[in-house]
C-alpha cells in the first residue's frame, strides 16, 4: 500500500441552495431548521431504484465536496468560528473545510421525495448548511441506532450556540413581507435563524463581537437568495436595517462586506 | 456543471483491523463495542498538529472507501443483510458498499491517540466495522449536537438487532483461553458479540435461519484474526466448536464456508 494511491469519484448530484456565498449560512447542518433547498440527482433512469425505501426515513447523511477548497493547502491548525471558544485547533478535530480532502458530511432532514421530476430524482432538504452548486458524492439513510449518541463528549466544541437577540427596521419588516414567495413562505423565521448566529466571516466576529457597546452601530451586509441584506450591531444585538433586491449582476463570489 | 466532473482524493492513513474479511464483521459500528483496531495516519509531520484538540471528544467519523468495490458496478437495488427486513431496497437508502461512489462512514470510539508512534499518528479505536487495510480519506469529530437524532425515523431498518443464543464446547473455551493475548485481553467477549449477531453472509442467512430446527446441526466457519472459527447451528442458537490458528497462506480472500 503505498501513499500515492489516490481514488476518483463523480458527483452523483448538486444541492440546490438559497446560499450562495458561506456569510449567514449555517456551520453545522439543522442549526437553521427553517433553511430549505435540495438536491438534483443526476439524469440516470437508475436512481428512481436507487432512492425507492428512502421515503421511509426523516433524516439523511449528505456527503459533498467543499468544492471552494479544492485547489487550496490544507492548513494543519484552524481557527474556528465560535468567539468562545479556543483560538486554534487541529483540523482534523474539526468541520473546517481546510482540511486534507476537502469532504463534507451532513445530516439533514428529508422533506419530500419526488422521482418523477422531469431533470431526475429531486430530494427536498431542510436545515441546510450547503451551498449552492455543492457536488454530492453519496447519501445514506441516517440511523439512529449506529449514528445517535447523545451522550458523546463534544470536546472543545461543548459550548452551547449562542444566539443573539434580533430587531427590524419598519423598512426591514416591509420588505420581508413583500419577499415572502410560494417557494419561502417563512422567509422571515428563517431570517431570523441567519441574524441570531451572527451571520459574519469568523475574523470579523472575532474582531467587532456583537456583545460590547463599543461595536454599537457598525454594520455588516450578505447575500441570501438574490437580496443584500444589511444589519448592524445595536444594543449588543443585531438588528436588521433592510433587504435590497439585487440586479442579477452581482458577482457570484462576493464575501459579503464591512463598512 | 458537467456530469463527467470528478475529484480525486488521497488517503490520508489505513486502517489496521482484526477483521480479515467480511463474514463475523459488524454491519454498523458499535455494534461489537469489543472490536479494537487502529487508524495509522500516514506518515506526516502536519498530522501531529492536525490531530491536537481531537482526544477531548468520545467518537469520531471515519470516511472510508469499500475498497473491495472499487471496480464493481454499482446496483440500483441491493438485498439487506437483515433476515426479517424487506427482500430488496433502494442502494441509496441503505449502507451497501455496492453504492455509486464506494464510500463509506463510520462513528467509532476514541480509545487513545498515539501522536508520537514511530511510523506516525496511531488512533486507536473500538466499536471497528471496517476490514483490514481500509483506506481511510478523512476523519471528523463527533458533535452530539450536529450528528445525534436519537429520534430520526429508521425507515425500513428500523427492527430491532435480534442476538442469538451462544453456547460454547469445552475445547473452544480452552482454544479461546490460549488465544488471549495482550493485544486481545477480552478475546472470548469478543468472539461472543460476533457470534451473537450470526456471523455469515447474507444469502447463507437468509438460505439457513438460525431459528428453524429444520437447520440443527449446520456448520458454519470464518476466519478472524489469525483463526479458523468453527460453529454450528444448535437450540436454534450459535454453538462454537472451536478455532483452529491457520498458517500464514490462507487466502485473503476467503469468503467463509458452508460445509
Amino acid at each position: 500500500m503505498t501513499k500515492d494511491v489516490s481514488f476518483q469519484f463523480s458527483p452523483i448530484g448538486y444541492i440546490h441552495s438559497p446560499f450562495k456565498e458561506k456569510i449567514g449560512m449555517a456551520k453545522q447542518s439543522m442549526m437553521i431548521p427553517q433553511a430549505t433547498g435540495l438536491l438534483k440527482l443526476n439524469h440516470d433512469t437508475r436512481f428512481q431504484s436507487a432512492v425507492e425505501d428512502l421515503e421511509g426515513f426523516s433524516h439523511l447523511w449528505v456527503i459533498f465536496v467543499f468544492h471552494k477548497h479544492l485547489e487550496k493547502n490544507w492548513r494543519p491548525k484552524i481557527s474556528p468560528p465560535r468567539i468562545d471558544g479556543p483560538e486554534r485547533v487541529g483540523v482534523l478535530a474539526s468541520r473546517s473545510p481546510h482540511r486534507p480532502n476537502p469532504l463534507g458530511m451532513s445530516a439533514l432532514k428529508i422533506e419530500k421525495i419526488e422521482t418523477q421530476a422531469p431533470n431526475g430524482v429531486e430530494i427536498h432538504l431542510s436545515g441546510l448548511d450547503l451551498l449552492d452548486g455543492t457536488p454530492v458524492l453519496d447519501i445514506k439513510p441516517y440511523l439512529p441506532f449506529a449514528d445517535a449518541f447523545p451522550d458523546a463528549k463534544p470536546g472543545w466544541a461543548s459550548a452551547e450556540n449562542f444566539c443573539y437577540p434580533v430587531t427590524y427596521s419598519k423598512e426591514a419588516l416591509d420588505s420581508i413581507k413583500a419577499a415572502t414567495s410560494a417557494e419561502y413562505p417563512q422567509l422571515k423565521e428563517l431570517l431570523h435563524q441567519m441574524l441570531e448566529l451572527d451571520p459574519r466571516a469568523t475574523a470579523l466576529r472575532k474582531l467587532f463581537p456583537i456583545d460590547t457597546t463599543a461595536n454599537e452601530g457598525r454594520q455588516f451586509g450578505f447575500r441570501f437568495l438574490d437580496f443584500d441584506v444589511q444589519w448592524k450591531i445595536k444594543n449588543k444585538g443585531v438588528y436588521l436595517i433592510d433587504l435590497f433586491r439585487m440586479n442579477g449582476t452581482r458577482d457570484n463570489e462576493s464575501k459579503g462586506s464591512h463598512r
